[in-house]
């Protein structure tokens, strides 16, 4: 029973770059590319951090889809972030075709500062273009010793409950809090049974896939990869998972006043996707000291890891531990596979910025 | 495949009581009990509450419950509500022992409070005995026009990923946000991926429960009721379950500097179950008009409701449907089960409160 946030071994030869290498090449290409320094600077420093969590197809090879994105003006470079309402700690952003990591990130920030205010904080953006991996955001909150919560509506991929099309989208969200001496807890998922490419090596192999994971056409649950390509995922969790999904679009597409439902559109399209991003900080310093805080995070952790195994288990896991031992082990510098520095080499050529050699 | 948010149809004798007259006898009693009259009334007010949307069980009935659970000096019906620190829109309680009911109720009150200056609100609430049905917080956002969430921890009942034993609690929580004509929306669950009847009812029958639902005492997946009375249950959708688990005991037991995982104690046990609430409220006029917020939540009702259907279901159903729907046939008078009154009757002889009659 392999957990979701695995992290996947690089397959091929990996180079080790230092983080400020690869970041500051990320940043070099993104102004050529027409990005505000502060904007480059924003989502270079994201891209960084998911490669230091092991999330390298979140990370610098995404530069590839945002400099197509950008020349055919799917994704906007330079976007007004001026909110558009705020009260107290909440605001409201419109992305205006821009970035969606680069709007999260934005989001964030603003959560985090309300939540140093007020205890609290809520960004609400709508209008961005590809969101990236959750967890980049309460990454931002874990950095300043915050609660931080994420949540994206998307494209149509999952029915609704009783359902015979595509209706909502995979939801993804990430929660995550600051420990001690323990990595931070950090949850990345998203509400379907399985993921899309589950029917894609079903329909190619023959293989039936696991029940309780896809419906055909008419909505009717199937095992059948083929059939499941004309149809449509389904909720992990039967009728909690489609509940779940609705208060997400209720708190991303709905409250920020952009898109939601079949209005959302789809990832690598000529259109913006315009999907939209709730991002809260909560400052747990509002209830106890932060040392109080990290040492009761510490405790959480430490007594689920020495809690019994089930056979076959060494210690029972929790979110982001994964993750977070992989950006313990990667301080100094940050595995980035050559294939992706390959793929990257004539866009960085392109732009007259030399690729990070370690 | 029901919907777990299913309004139970009452079995036996109805009698149809005026919410206010159910409100004032429970009322009554609660005073007799040694509640402070607003605490009273905040309780009564919740089970009216309940009764309305058809969820008897969690309504007047309780106050057998309560009234043993005070003479045994279990909960305490004084309580100083003064919060303990508070910043913003930000809020920690302590319940003292205090009916958790009346903790999440004033809890949600000040979170609503705070959103209504400051965008959104957060309180959290240490120490509190029975929450309830955790809908009756956000039904309170909701009568202000916000979005409301509330989560509580409860004794361990789900086994971690990969554990031996029951280690963290079903984590029942509520989200909900007003609409314009239709019911608002309102999700109501838990975390376990059954419930726990399925296991007592499978080991009397012998008949084995669907997989995925419970473990056996060594942590292993088991279909046999009577090997998971001596095991617990699995949480819902798998790993997933399982880290949002984590995160509701973050957000629950370790925020509020109260219980968390197996430290929380069990319902009807002599001690209280010292469970933890996390309530937050959100304005959506921070975010735009009460009016076009309602506009948007009724297109995303309206929309899922007229899209198409799989064999066998006449509409894709939204969270709090049927409870709403209930809820609009019971203005003026609620349905009361005659077995309950009846329950109640030496109750109300005892207090001198005479049982409401219509």
């Amino acid at each position: 029973m392999p957990s979701p946030e695995a992290v996947k071994p690089m397959v091929g030869t990996t180079v080790m770059v230092a983080p400020k290498h690869l970041g500051g090449f990320a940043e070099a290409c993104l102004e050529k590319l027409g990005f505000p320094p502060e904007d480059a600077s924003i989502l270079a420093d994201r891209w960084v951090w998911a490669a230091r969590r092991g999330k390298p197809t979140h990370s610098v090879i995404r530069l590839v889809q945002v400099a197509a994105a950008v020349r055919e003006a799917r994704v906007k470079p330079k976007v007004d972030w001026s909110p558009v309402r705020q009260r107290g700690g909440t605001t409201l952003l419109d992305a205006r075709d821009g970035y969606g990591v680069i709007a999260g990130a934005r989001g964030m920030r603003l959560a985090v500062e309300g939540a140093r205010q007020h205890g609290n904080g809520v960004t609400v953006i709508r209008n961005c273009d590809n969101t990236g991996a959750l967890g980049m955001f309460p990454g931002i909150a874990i950095a300043e010793g915050m609660i931080g919560m994420a949540i994206t509506n998307s494209n149509p991929i999952m029915g609704g409950w009783g359902g015979a099309r595509p209706l909502i989208g995979n939801q993804a969200w990430s929660m995550g809090a600051p420990a001690g001496k323990n990595p931070p807890l950090l949850l990345d998922m998203h509400l379907a049974a399985g993921s899309l490419g589950t029917r894609r090596e079903s329909a190619a192999s023959g293989t039936p896939m696991p029940p309780g994971i896809a419906a055909d056409s008419r909505g009717v649950p199937t095992t059948d990869g083929k059939a499941a390509l004309d149809g449509f995922m389904l909720p992990m969790a039967g009728y909690g998972g489609w509940g779940i999904a609705v208060m997400w679009e209720l708190l991303t597409g709905v409250l920020s006043g952009g898109m939601f439902l079949e209005d959302v559109g789809a990832h690598g399209k000529p259109q913006s996707e315009r999907v939209s991003l709730f991002t809260m900080a909560l400052d747990p310093t509002a209830f106890m000291s932060a040392a109080e805080f990290d040492a009761r995070v510490d405790e959480l952790i430490d007594r689920i890891h020495a809690s019994p195994t089930a056979p076959g288990f060494d210690h029972v896991r929790v979110p982001g531990e994964t993750g977070g031992e992989h950006w313990n082990r990667h301080e100094q510098t940050v595995p980035v596979a050559q294939a992706d520095l390959d793929r990257l080499k004539p866009l960085a050529a392109e732009l007259g910025v030399a690729l990070p050699l370690g």
